[in-house]
């Protein structure tokens, strides 16, 4: 790149970067209140059957931590390439590493199941290193699974041994630089540990913008986004992270891999598109180039309503298929607009509530719009084109505030969920994504394999659903359950949903893909073979096998049991 | 897909597809003045120093065609898969299917070098069929190489033997079906055999088009654009052919290998993308699964002309930028405007020539511009924010005739090739892509180092460039190379000035991608490292080695000698 600006590095690294995981839950910025009011607890129960049961965090010191089983020369190793500050045996440090977020994960960090703690954490402080450090443990046969943000919802970050005797965390937080930028062809070259909103306050100096904002924005990284093919709310205008990718560096036992040339080529296969989504198998990713925007200067969001579900999945797939989608195209079916408006806030929702039943909205769905413009007049005739569309459709228009409220809660699901948690529900996501043809069987499927796997006496799930991202020839499904927690065998009751989800998702074709962004990591490893066929895992092995002959990267996600 | 409406096969195969690809040149539509016009020739003559010259096409019976190497067993064993009248060992049949269309191949069949000869053609009926033929290939050790229109430019069609003693031509001219249709999804199952005018034929029965228009649209097939990547004229529209791939299906020696479940994933690397591009390495597509739209009901063509190279790729980037591009969108640098001109027909190129003088156009630089619709007003509406871009870049506005003539002649090169050879030419074309802050260094560099390995006393060659497909961050630059034949070498002539491209191409990064839409085949091979890393080659390699352990599959393309 002629025009590539480097980027100087001014960031002190002196340890401060080492204990900022070490919590597990998402920290509420006003108290629990303001994330669950009262109206919305009085709903939880009536509407599934809670009773008043709490279950908060158990403190660190009641969790079981073994001793570190890395040996004494690898440890010694791993020390000699990142200094021994940086190979941290710590309870702490190990536990801060310990597990994703996936409900689960915050299960058993509050004393249910078992945890599976990493030997150590190494932290190196640059993509050199890092080879260096994937070098060492494919040397002395050390499992390495690489974490970013850690928030992983499949088990993508779960210290594993496969085969290994130990398996260190590779903390990729001080690789945290935007390296340079090229605003001629709006790219950027971030490394791998940059946090989502880091990376916008970094791009925004030079007036750029990623537009990646998935649910994990907050905390996730950019080599996380990689390595899991996110995809974030925007989708609709700015691209699957995948998309956005035009280079990467990855760190491999067999050593340094780039990639990138071009936008596009024929030069064979895209191996940008094996390397993303390789969730840490094949190597660990040190840089993404990316594509960015210019900082949007104009916004606006607007929420609107439909009767039906179907009705608004039509809608979604026309705007799909005229290529006039907003920015951000999400449309809750009617069980998730009802538990929107129940635990978000107060009077002003009532009102919302009767204004729609006076409409005579016996199924509202509600359909969140967003457009993001270089300008105001860029915003108006896109809004224009968007609803064009939707005039004829019958829509009752809710405005700009219902837009906005959904814009400035859009992260707030993970701190709701710990409330949630805090009051003995269990409360998970899932997600998947078909053809539009497909796409009412397919969410009926899933609705009715979670409600027959929750349902037990005096207890009502609730199974909520929305499309959050559309594509001409499909959409995604995204789930979220509400249910009383199973006070007897509260791991085994998700267990037992998400396999019948699972099954239904894989069965008949199968009918969706296992997942749309939330990658396989170890959980949805089992239904992989459904989707790409015997084949294709026999494809990624090999892969594997020739990158990472020892088998030391990330054992035991997405392939399943090493190969 | 729920949807689906599965499309009865009404077609009666008889044979008289066996022999439609044994001519080797372009039939023209209207004689050769037509393609050539005398004005067209002199000015040929007056810029590059050609004399008067005459090399027409050599009678088949000229050329030197071996006996068939293929084994009595292996051929029995391929006779009881199809049949024994579609195992065709004759001369011509053979001849029909030795090599592509690429300059050295058309000289090649003139009687200039040597022809590497299949041992036979084996015509198989349908998927089933294939994925057998690949498998007796597999047992018996013979090389197969998939062909489909035969249009490769890169060699990817060579009967190249490998480590083997015999190579057949798998012809998939059998497999010519549309399998069904999802008009909700709007997706369509085409067989690999389908040529493109075809495909559209049969999905404009649906009222659905695929939208894909390469140069070689003519003859090209489905099977043939997923195996290479392939990118139409209209790619800034319809997206590369990689963007419309939903779903493959691939007969391979370990068995049938089906992809596509739904329109994104994260199920780990997105394997689509690693068979398409695969060039019939690691197994024959013979299904594809498309994305198609609508027919459009709307179309305008429009010509601009812009001053100066650098001015003319600002607004092709600032159009990619905005997003506001052209479904064509298409610049031609001086070179390329001048050449078009001069060999398309008569006063009123002169007229405009005149014109645009008297504007004062240094440097006149084409600008085609064409948009497709729905309807007319969302023509209109895209036109509008595309000129808005125009506005104040000073274009010359030469309207819709300049659009139109382009329109109608853009499949014409191919023809206007041959009526060139036969004048004693040297002309082919070779083209790459990079990001934007890059391409004027690369087309530099390509230009001089064409230049410089084409110069000879008394002749003088034109090297003409154009950008036809814009993306975001970069776009690609198609050239062609206009140059008396040197008749004392005249294949290596290309080969020189075809390797000092290439050199210039992969040097100093590289610059650009060795190839945008031509693929690697066996002309690109050399320089595959340059761009995909040691680690990109040995990952292709063991993927191959998975899924074709015997080494059969189209030997020496993409990886060069078999490894």
């Amino acid at each position: 790149m002629c025009h590539t600006i480097p980027v100087t590095d001014t960031r002190d690294h002196t340890g401060e970067h080492l204990d900022h995981l070490v919590r597990r839950s998402w920290t509420p910025a006003g108290g629990q209140d303001a994330i669950l009011p009262p109206h919305a607890t009085r709903w939880l129960a009536s509407r599934t059957g809670l009773t008043e049961q709490s279950t908060p965090a158990a403190p660190d010191s009641a969790l079981v931590v073994g001793e570190s089983a890395l040996s004494d020369v690898a440890g010694k190793a791993l020390e000699s390439v990142v200094g021994a500050g940086n190979v941290l045996r710590g309870r702490d440090d190990r536990l801060g590493r310990t597990g994703g977020l996936s409900y689960l994960d915050l299960l058993r960090h509050r004393g249910t199941g078992e945890l599976a703690v990493p030997d150590a954490v190494v932290v190196p402080a640059d993509p050199e290193q890092v080879q260096r450090v994937v070098e060492v443990c494919a040397e002395h046969g050390v499992g390495l699974v690489p974490f970013g943000g850690g928030t992983s919802v499949v088990g993508g970050v779960q210290a594993l041994r496969g085969s290994k005797e130990s398996v260190v965390m590779l903390d990729l937080c001080r690789l945290d630089r935007l390296v340079s930028v090229d605003p001629v062809s709006r790219l950027a070259v971030l490394q791998a540990g940059v946090v989502a909103p880091e990376a916008e306050r970094l791009l925004s100096a030079h007036g750029l913008t990623l537009g990646h904002v998935p649910q994990s924005f907050e905390r996730a990284t950019i080599g996380g986004f990689a390595a899991t093919r996110s995809s974030g709310q925007a989708s609709a205008g700015y691209g699957r992270f995948e998309d956005m990718v035009e280079g990467v560096r990855m760190a491999t036992p067999r050593g340094e891999w780039r990639l990138g040339v071009s936008p596009a080529s024929a030069a064979g296969p895209d191996l940008r598109q094996l390397v993303v989504g390789s969730e840490g198998v094949f190597g660990v990713i040190t840089e993404v180039t990316v594509r960015v925007r210019p900082l949007p200067k104009a916004r606006r969001y607007e929420g609107f309503v439909f009767d039906g579900w179907s009705r608004g999945a039509q809608v979604v797939r026309a705007l799909a298929q005229r290529r006039v989608l907003a920015d951000v195209t999400r449309l809750s079916d009617p069980h998730e607009t009802e538990m929107a408006f129940a635990l978000s806030g107060g009077w002003k929702t009532t009102l919302v509530r009767r204004y729609l039943r006076l409409r005579g909205m016996g199924d509202p769905c509600l359909l969140v719009l967003g457009w993001e413009g270089e300008s105001e007049a860029e915003v108006v005739s896109r809004r224009k084109a968007t609803l064009r569309v939707l005039r004829g459709r019958k829509p009752v228009t809710l405005g700009r505030p219902v837009g906005e409220k959904w814009r400035h809660g859009r992260f707030a699901g993970p701190r709701q969920r710990d409330a949630l948690l805090d009051m003995g529900v269990c409360v998970e996501t899932l997600e998947t994504a078909t053809y539009w043809s497909n796409v009412d069987t397919l969410r009926s499927a899933v609705r009715a394999a979670l409600q027959d796997a929750l349902a037990r006496p005096g207890v009502t799930p609730i199974v909520a659903c929305h499309i959050s991202h559309a594509y001409e020839t499909g959409g995604s499904l995204y789930f979220t359950t509400i249910v009383p927690r199973d006070p007897d065998d509260p791991i085994g009751q998700w267990e037992h949903a998400k396999a019948a989800a699972c099954a239904a998702i894989s069965s008949n074709g199968p009918l969706g893909t296992i997942t749309h962004h939330h990658a396989v990591g170890v959980d949805h490893a089992p239904y992989l073979p459904a989707e790409i066929g015997r084949l294709g895992v026999d494809v990624l092995a090999a892969v594997k096998r020739e990158l990472d002959p020892e088998g030391v990267l990330n054992p035991g996600k997405l392939l399943g049991e090493p190969r």
